[in-house]
């Protein structure tokens, strides 16, 4: 074989190697996959820079230590491997993914301390959670009767693979023709969906975003940043289900695609049925907030 | 490349093809991994038998249906691949895993309705969950302020790899010096350990275990047929933790190992701190049953 492999696609770090992202797989037998063992990260490159990388390092970090999970890498070492897969992949904007699953202990046993966990990243061109249309229009959502795993259960804040519960509200949502979901914590209040955190203005203005119970987004820090350099009332609080649907404006965070307007829950409009003028000042500054040098980090190349 | 290939250690199909167990992987891109979207089953060889085959080919399906997974094979075609896969390992005795996952959608959709979902199976010799020591001298159990994933977020009846908390909370009760762990459902009830139901035989005489918030294990349905053949007391109920501490006798059931004996619960002696008369009889009746003809599928052989 002396076909160079083919990156375009995008390429991934498996257990040493670069490959390009179609051959990249874990084995069968990692606990990662058995077990969903594994915690992970997405860090994003806008026009050939990392945005918010350390703090992406900093929470993966966290999520390895709150699993008991070891990469075996110094955040420099990640990052030179995230940097090389988006330079492998020549890609100017891209989704990178840093994981680390628990691997497998050796045969026989069934003690997670003994096992080598191991590290694997990713960068595939950059994933807008919205399309285009539902950026412009604004994204119908609905919410679900399906209940986010309880903190109690699985910490949220460590991120991790267990999704079944946003998959199947998802399902439901798609079927009764929304566009994406919500879920609620049991006692009303919606707390988040797949990939995303939620936002609303309420009726009195405030923006209102679920405090517990939810994965603490750097996106969702970013809004939060940018409502305070907007001088925006802002509440961090449980978040009923009926609040959202009575809001002047609705929107959803998360690093494939920023701040992503709502304008339809469970069928009816919120507010004006169109986005509205706090989330449009959010989608522009959080583009603009791109050029901030303090939080962007050039994708180095090799020599 | 002339060397055959080395199934010593397991086979598994992957995609169409059978491979070493040591190059089984699936792509890190599969919503199988990457979203924990998939279920599975576990079916056991013994002696060159599947044991009740029939049930746990059952339970696939019905679990594929519950998350809309379809593995696309009828069990006929199924019990094929499970029976080559253990041929090719040379396993009289096996642990035979057989899997869905989600695939993965189309590039840029979200929709898990248009992916291609992806079948996987291997076999690997009999794994027991408790080693030889802990079978004679019955397993030391903690049970875990960890709360099992609760039914109204992910239907536990259909297996799943939601296992997290599970991991977490026998990472504790492996540093507390116990054996194993058993999750409660945050009302003071266990419910379940990792890959096991739990039983006990109160102070009554009366065999107890869970009945809602658990997986409907076929080795606890085995159990449950075997007690009402000797003409045991059973009740399915909630089962308070404080209720399997003052027990007789405890036990836990898995396809990894059938009954197996619990003899200490958070340090304290259960009974008389062995594995008692009952959990010795059903110990006994589990490995006569596998020469029951109506539970037994002989492994096949090609022509």
């Amino acid at each position: 074989m002396t076909t160079p492999p083919d990156f375009s696609q995008g390429a991934a770090f498996v257990r040493g190697r670069y490959v390009p992202i179609a051959e990249a797989a874990i084995p069968i037998t990692d606990w990662g996959f058995l077990r969903s063992d594994a915690t992970y990260d997405v860090v994003t490159v806008w026009d050939g820079a990392f945005f918010r990388l350390d703090a992406h390092l900093e929470r993966f970090g966290r999520s390895c230590e709150r699993f008991r999970l070891d990469p075996g890498l110094t955040p420099a070492q990640i990052t030179a491997i995230l940097a090389r897969c988006v330079r492998l992949a020549g890609l100017r904007s891209a989704y990178v993914e840093m994981l680390c699953t628990r691997g497998q202990p050796p045969w026989g046993s069934r003690d997670p301390r003994q096992a080598v966990n191991q590290f694997y990243a990713f960068a595939v061109p950059y994933v807008w959670i919205a399309n285009e249309e539902q950026r412009r229009r604004g994204l119908h959502v609905v919410v679900s009767e399906v209940q986010r795993i309880p903190a109690q259960s699985v910490d949220p804040t460590a991120k991790n693979y267990h999704w079944n519960d946003l998959t199947m509200g998802l399902l439901g949502a798609l079927d009764a023709g929304g566009d994406t979901v919500l879920l609620t914590d049991g006692a009303g209040h919606v707390v988040e969906g797949p990939g995303f955190n939620v936002f609303c203005v309420n009726a009195q203005g405030v923006l209102v975003t679920p405090k517990e119970g939810v994965l603490e987004g750097i996106t969702r820090r970013t809004v939060l940043e940018m409502a305070q350099a907007q001088g925006l009332a802002v509440e961090l609080r449980a978040l009923p289900a009926h609040e959202l649907r009575g809001a002047r404006e609705a929107f959803l965070s998360s690093s494939g695609g920023g701040v992503l307007p709502v304008t339809r829950v469970d069928g009816r409009p919120v507010g004006g049925g169109e986005p509205g003028p706090v989330t449009r000042q959010l989608m522009q500054t959080y583009w603009d907030w791109h050029k901030l040098p303090q939080f962007c980090t050039p994708v180095k190349g090799d020599a």
